[in-house]
């Protein structure tokens, strides 16, 4: 991936103002929910989320960490899709480096809050729909 | 489900500027894309698309036809995911009932184009994410 793509790629996730992750439920169908934008990114490489550990997504990716995440601008027609991994942390460490003030409204009880999780995406491949080309890229 | 919800979740896909498609690819990984508005609904019980038969939405959902739909209003933090499964119609009588005016952009060779083909997903099951609560509906 060249540097041009990666930052049409870096800025299309961080501009979008709704995240859509998929997941796999225990029937093999597809599931999708709108989230909000990820909390921070790592590069391409690591995409990171706070939820609630009682989601039902929390569940689905126990079960099966296979994910994606779609973020698009609906006025330049482009979007990006990213396949990989997700992983559910709950280290004080990553709940730290997630918290921001006010978070206290989803979380009652605060940083430490078992309710409080980090979801960290794990990309394997990407897939970029951009002046109606489609390119793929794979993440070693 | 009953007639006022019903009538949230058809007003949620009609309004909906984008649609979002979810599939399982061959190794299992879920895959999102973003659509045009779907063509017809019927009721909630049926949704379809036109699309391009060579895509590699087509092909995943002959390999696999479980799929969701999901259609979100950001004004008011209203979303609905219907969860069944995706038919890959290509007789003549499904590819007349979608036709429209200017198709030819897309299909070059007009409604017998055997690039153009019609998406029809069959709702098993609903899940409304409305006014901070989720309720989840099946369908017989």
């Amino acid at each position: 991936m060249d540097a041009k793509i990666k930052t049409l790629v870096e800025s299309l996730i961080m501009n979008a103002d709704t995240s859509f992750v998929g997941s796999v439920n225990d029937q093999g169908f597809p599931a999708i929910k709108a989230m909000l934008p990820p909390r921070k990114i790592d590069g391409i490489h690591a995409v990171y989320f706070s939820t609630n550990t009682s989601s039902l997504r929390v569940t689905h990716f126990r079960n099966n960490p296979k994910a994606c995440l779609y973020f698009c601008d609906r006025r330049s027609f482009q979007g990006v899709m990213l396949q990989g991994f997700m992983e559910v942390l709950e280290d004080q460490d990553s709940k730290d480096m997630l918290w921001q003030e006010g978070d206290t409204l989803y979380y009652s009880g605060g940083v430490t809050d078992p309710d409080y999780c980090v979801l960290k995406f794990v990309t394997q491949s990407a897939r970029l729909y951009s002046d109606m080309r489609t390119e793929s890229f794979l993440f070693a």
